[in-house]
């Protein structure tokens, strides 16, 4: 852990990776959510750019397809002026047999300044930050099961928005939480945020054995487990997960976990329903609950785009003295 | 009809989405030409730019693939000095499941400022425009066979450019006007504008029955429909109707509806030959025509992107006061 | 010869396309190495941004799929202020059976200003320069086995920065010379520049016939070919021929013409490696070499951002009086 954490933070005691929210402290965590604060006014504005990155080169560098991820760090980037390159790397030079180090090597040689890495493989933003040149910064836009750490922090932006204080706040985290990036930075965002209580909710299969060690109750019951929360974080399911041993149908899995506006009642009076999305109506979450007066669901993306624009910022300036 | 103006022109009596020619009033598609005028002289200059629509973001919806009107539509934001952000939805997040209403709602949410929407559905772009949120304008770019406004728009721009007064003017039509958004658009526009004398050529399987209630003439005979016009708006040959029952051979196409320069001497002698292009060669037109003094087609092209800027730039602008 | 002297130069002389080495003049050649001199900081700077091009519109018109040679043109034009249109044309009109002529003639209806073209076949680049209207600059960015010239200027300028006089130079040009459109454009670069003895070495089957016409020596055993060089050019063997009969199995290869840390012990004590990339490891050069601190390929990356900004400014500006 301790050696993640000097990866991230460089010898000034900026921030210069953002891979992981395990090993951040709090106060880093909090320095995050309040310059995206001030980005957050920036969407509404007309004239919707800073000139914060003007003339950086953000590349992204994506090993796995994601619209949505890319469609939001691309927006990101270039309301801070930067100038963006989309690479899918599976299209590209991986077929003529460069290694991932050549072609890191390379795009370091043509001076760009920061990668934003997806991954199937778990770890691969942390291989890669710790393979890069000093001046280039490495954000994980996701990787494998391991972590997701813009949505955590996007996730807790939106929470402050709504809750203020951290320190009095019940959240439950419902779904399939052990193929689940989002999850784990969650967890570790929460934790570390002064959450006194997180209950991670779901079937026995998509529960990970020992997940109470990262400070979390586990509950196999959602009614239980929505009791008096103030935040309720559904996870996606992966649909591909169905045709495995390891849910039975979709129908089935609504009618144990799915978010009815029955059992978000159970939840405090005040309580928000959040959804990293894409969102599976009728499976985990009724249309009436993720398009009612408590889901937050939407804002989330809003907020997503100023949290990537504070940590593209933070991790750029952190070679400055 | 009047659904539709009230859904394309907004409480302050501006534009703000564009989405099919009809029930749009004279003046406004004049307005459209005049701004277009403006913006055509900036392809000319050394600086192609103009810092209109600066920190605004445009996103290219694209639910078929279409290379040549993405690339007009992209080039008019750029030098509108937008951020354009493309996205092909096939490959996108509705293979995950998500609901195009929920891929809205996440680009809202995104704060993007205008979508340009080419799907295969008729109705595809009221649908969106429907379904935005108020600070959103929406721009169709071809839906299924319904309409093609800015192509419409275009052409009429450089009508005006050669013959000035729509009062006076014959048009023939010629070809697929059955499968044609172009003609459909086309035809509302030049009536709109005042054109007296709109006629429609092509074989009894290519025009849709009842045509003439839009105010034109049907001619299945090009020598009799070419007759003394002074503009020739030929449609490109969907090649794929070929197989079916439609069509003959591309030979026979050409034999009996190509415009060759023979037939293009049954029009006065100053008429000029458009099409939207991409052009069938030896199709539906005859190289010596397409490259020969009458033709505009690459005219065409150039006004295409003045024109978009022109729409652009008056739907971006509908929301001030 | 003389004819595409003329193609590339105008009536100004100035160098209007880039197309090939192949019969432009030593002083052109070393103004080009001169304004990639001054452009060569940039990547170093906070903001790695010129005004130059702010304006123009650039297109990588590419006929075959290279993301690392599309990526250095966009990355040059970018830090020349351009827009850029990325257009894949194997996926756009060519499908709807549009003439390349056609699509040209679009492009610049359209006002772009500048094309990088990629293509398949031996003479694209200059058959495109020789059919676009005036205004226009052609980029070669690789044509068939024909040529590639700003991977020859990149490498002069790696060369240049290394041995400052071309006059006292030997040169080893290593591998499958017979496919390579690198070789080709190389060897009249360093002609060109002065280098007095040039060698190509590698198996007969890869050797074309009457190359010593271009000036240059043949050798088949590379520990002679190595001896007492001060530049060693490794080619990249394209995998692809080894199926053929042109060529054993990787390792066969590497055994007679890899290059080894004993085989680089033959050149000169500060002999330096250059390759193209992307390397294939153990097949044409050793790890310890490619990584090793005579290995300049990284370096040849990063001019290769200056040498293309410095082709385009040029080629952009060779319109003016």
């Amino acid at each position: 852990m301790k050696r993640e954490r000097n990866l991230q933070i460089n010898a000034h005691g900026r921030l210069q990776h953002f891979l992981t929210i395990e090993g951040l402290p709090r106060e880093l965590l909090i320095e995050i959510l309040d310059r995206a604060e001030g980005f957050a006014g920036i969407g509404g504005r007309a004239v919707k750019k800073v000139p914060l990155l003007r003339g950086k080169t953000i590349v992204n560098l994506f090993f796995e397809p994601s619209t949505r991820t890319r469609t939001t760090f691309e927006l990101a980037a270039k309301r801070l002026s930067a100038d963006v390159l989309n690479l899918n790397i599976e299209s590209s030079s991986a077929k003529k047999g460069e290694t991932l180090l050549d072609t890191l090597r390379n795009l370091e040689a043509m001076h760009c300044d920061m990668f934003v890495v997806r991954h199937h493989l778990s770890g691969a933003a942390h291989f890669i930050a710790r393979n890069v040149a000093p001046h280039i910064s490495v954000i994980n836009g996701g990787d494998g099961r391991h972590a997701h750490p813009t949505q955590a922090m996007l996730d807790a932006y939106t929470i402050r928005r709504h809750k203020r204080d951290f320190m009095r706040l019940k959240v439950a985290i419902v779904g399939d939480v052990l193929h689940s990036r989002v999850a784990r930075s969650e967890i570790h965002a929460l934790k570390t945020l002064g959450v006194p209580e997180v209950r991670v909710v779901g079937p026995r299969t998509l529960i990970p054995a020992g997940v109470e060690e990262m400070g979390v109750s586990v509950c196999h019951d959602i009614e239980t487990g929505l009791k008096n929360v103030d935040v309720i974080v559904m996870l996606r399911l992966q649909t591909e997960r169905m045709r495995g041993a390891l849910l039975p149908s979709a129908a089935e899995y609504f009618r144990l976990y799915g978010l009815t506006p029955a059992r978000l009642k159970l939840a405090r009076s005040d309580a928000i329903v959040m959804h990293p999305g894409p969102i599976n109506r009728g499976v985990e979450i009724d249309s009436q609950v993720a398009d009612g007066g408590r889901s937050v669901i939407l804002q989330q993306v809003s907020h997503g785009i100023a949290v990537r624009m504070a940590v593209m910022a933070m991790t750029a300036g952190s070679q400055a003295g």
